[in-house]
């Protein structure tokens, strides 16, 4: 308990000052019961990181596997880098969001950190490998790092699925992005999404249209940005606070008045501020999604600023409506990132990003995915232990046949085997008695509907090859 | 450079005296190369983490995915646990290796440390949660870290894929495991390769039978686990080294002489050194894994002691023997780990867990493995880029039916873009010209054979499901 406050008023001292939450994972709180307990500490995950119990991952690897197969289908390939990065690597790469680097040194006073996201790592390898075939399509779905305050629904440990297009200036690497990504949350079955829309360049073109001096344009992304959750006069306010003229203000506030259709904001905008590349840009890009015929969950959404320092061009961001979560993830055009490690030659580059967590716990929220404690579909039980080779043998005939299955480890009755299949949510149960054996035969039992059917054994693949 | 030595000279001082090879991985040699360029230290992953391009990722996806199979189909269910754990946690569990835990404080100055195997936070779950329901059968694929000394084959982060099952004292259990992982090896083709098994139990009764002092005992074991690395000789000096008398290694040693098939091994044994709960196990363990009808690769191997200190039980270990590569990974029984995390009752509980990296290792040194630089299987390329538009549909219609495709996305011409084709390996490229459009056709290339054939749209899935 003593090492785990101190930590605590430590890190205060070394955060920024947003209220720090107490956030009770389920190991926290069992932490919390065994007051008594002087082992306790060894039952602790360590804050911000949790653990995932079979029932957890086998949704998660369920909506993983969704993810990954679209990924794939669209032309993504994997690529993996490690969990620790050189901290200098990712300084300076994050705007606001630096302070949430884990910073660590190993043993050798290496400066080093968990990786923040996967995006600079990517930049990495592209810079120091050249001749890398382009453009360089990737996938990474993996676990990155913030030393954040912890939550609900904020951890420090956390996923996402992220895919990049490397050395395409054109349009159709963000078409690309978007296609692929609607199509994720089509599959998951969402209803009520958007992908927001914007860019950089219309942004600056804001600013300067509003008379913003260059060194504050940044501010007016950072105070936009937070249009959804604080609202038009937070928007204000905080661009007050930041030292922004009143008339600028003004005008940026009327420009994200601006409603209507996609297209229709685009031609307003542009009568306002004049001709921008990156209005050009916008639409250039809702045209190559149309030729890809996806769903049109786009939208554009003037005050879209996202946080990170390293975009360019087009930036883009999942928002759901329902549950009001807000984003679930997004991305951007990052031309300048990759220069910026080696030769200071631009290299094209567009990446999405979705975290997996937030998804998740929005899919359970809408009750969208399958409450499961276990991939296996069959147990098989025995009427009395001298049957139990039998049962191994109807094991190993069905795991050769790819049908997920166990046996009894237990040398328990039948009522406790029934029971544990039954706890576990198994949907079928093979009964081995004395008369099966005899008959070469197997009862099947279906655990939901109750019903028993008995057939032969060389008839048992065949069986569950239809019904499962 | 500066900051890489002193972090070497300091991490020498650390770690023990051996021998310190420079490894040099991918990003190190650039590293070298452009040596003159002042943003070098950008593109290095840090010492002993590698970075994994899309050749070796699919690779390693491909054999992840089948490891994973099985284990699903032996009713394993997947879990997954923070990559950062408590250090105190993992303290005291690995007995001469603890000196490789990955520690390092946090900002906050907690004791923490990258986990160093899956069985200790697993362990961690399992005393947490006293009402899980057992027995609990779970497999892990995941990355752990060694703070180890760099060299051909030994990394800091490498991946791991374990079994394990808690809550079943019987050999069932240990039946399981070795019939699980003997179907993986059998898959990805292996030919010669054992499954090594032995018992603490037995080992143990070999050092009392040969009169070592009970605080010796660890050492005999060490010893003896080098015995295929360092041969008999140099056991018997690794013994006379820890201060084990001359008579006590002389008896040790002619055990570990006893040749033949596993049953006659532990008969034989049986007689030299009587009556043994681990010789029981061992046998009662031979006995289910033929009842499961499992290849026989298992053999009875009283030198094999396994490193780690938790094991109390059947240890087993796999040995590759062509190429000479030895251990792939092992496991063993540990039925006090749990207890001593929670309240000292034994939880039964066995585990079985596989490196990763050496195994892809030596698959790629065995040729088993193929080669792709991406999964890719169409690319849809265009006679000229007004054709763009019906390349997107069609690349729409292969992705909507699961065919991975990709299209031009940098206004390429006709040669670059099968250039760019061939040098991924993409098998089959599509090229969409005015004719073909016309007629409503596609001309189908397939790259490895050279040949070309034209198709009706219409029956262009069906063509691709026929041949991919």
């Amino acid at each position: 308990m003593k090492l785990s406050s101190l930590s605590d008023k430590m890190e205060n001292n070394n955060l920024d000052t947003k209220k720090n939450f107490d956030f009770n994972n389920q190991n926290n709180k069992l932490f919390k019961q065994t007051n008594s307990n002087k082992n306790m500490v060894k039952f602790q995950t360590v804050k911000g990181m949790r653990d995932f119990l079979p029932e957890d991952m086998i949704k998660r690897e369920y909506v993983i596997s969704s993810i990954r197969r679209i990924f794939e289908k669209y032309g993504f390939d994997p690529l993996e880098t490690p969990a620790v990065e050189y901290a200098e690597l990712l300084e300076g790469k994050y705007g606001e969001e630096e302070k949430l680097i884990y910073k660590f040194k190993d043993k050798a006073e290496r400066n080093l950190a968990l990786r923040y996201d996967l995006t600079v790592p990517l930049s990495r390898i592209i810079a120091s490998k050249p001749d890398l075939t382009k453009p360089f399509k990737r996938y990474q779905i993996s676990r990155v790092w913030r030393y954040d305050n912890v939550q609900k629904g904020r951890y420090r440990e956390i996923w996402q699925c992220d895919i990049d297009i490397i050395g395409c200036k054109s349009m159709l690497a963000e078409a690309e992005l978007i296609a692929a990504f609607t199509e994720i949350l089509e599959g998951l079955k969402f209803k009520k999404y958007y992908i927001y829309i914007n860019n950089r360049k219309i942004l600056d073109g804001i600013a300067r249209y509003a008379n913003v001096p260059e060194d504050k344009i940044k501010d007016v992304f950072i105070s936009l940005d937070k249009y959804e959750k604080i609202g038009k006069q937070g928007v204000i306010n905080e661009l007050k606070g930041r030292g922004i003229e009143e008339k600028s203000i003004e005008k940026i506030i009327k420009i994200t008045e601006i409603k209507g259709a996609s297209t229709l904001i685009l031609d307003r905008l542009e009568k306002t501020i004049g001709i921008n590349e990156g209005i050009q840009e916008l639409r250039q890009l809702m045209q190559n999604l149309k030729k890809l015929n996806i769903k049109p969950r786009y939208l554009v959404n003037l005050t879209l600023a996202r946080g990170l320092d390293y975009y360019t061009g087009p930036i883009f961001e999942i928002y759901i409506e329902e549950p009001k979560i807000g984003s679930l993830g997004g991305g951007g055009r990052y031309d300048k990132l990759i220069g910026k490690l080696s030769n200071n030659q631009d290299i094209p580059a567009t990446g999405f990003s979705l975290g997996l967590d937030r998804l998740i716990d929005v899919l359970n929220e809408l009750n969208l995915l399958q409450d499961k404690k276990t991939l296996t579909d069959v147990f098989i039980a025995n009427v009395s232990e001298k049957n139990l080779k039998y049962s191994m043998n109807i094991a190993t005939i069905l795991r050769r046949n790819n049908i997920k299955s166990q046996f009894d480890l237990n040398s328990r009755d039948l009522n406790k085997q029934l029971n544990f299949a039954n706890s576990l949510g198994i949907p079928f149960v093979i009964i081995v008695g004395d008369d099966e054996i005899k008959k070469k035969e197997v009862k099947i039992k279906n655990m939901k509907k109750g019903k028993e059917s008995k057939i032969k054994i060389s008839g048992i693949i065949d069986f569950f090859r239809n019904i499962l």
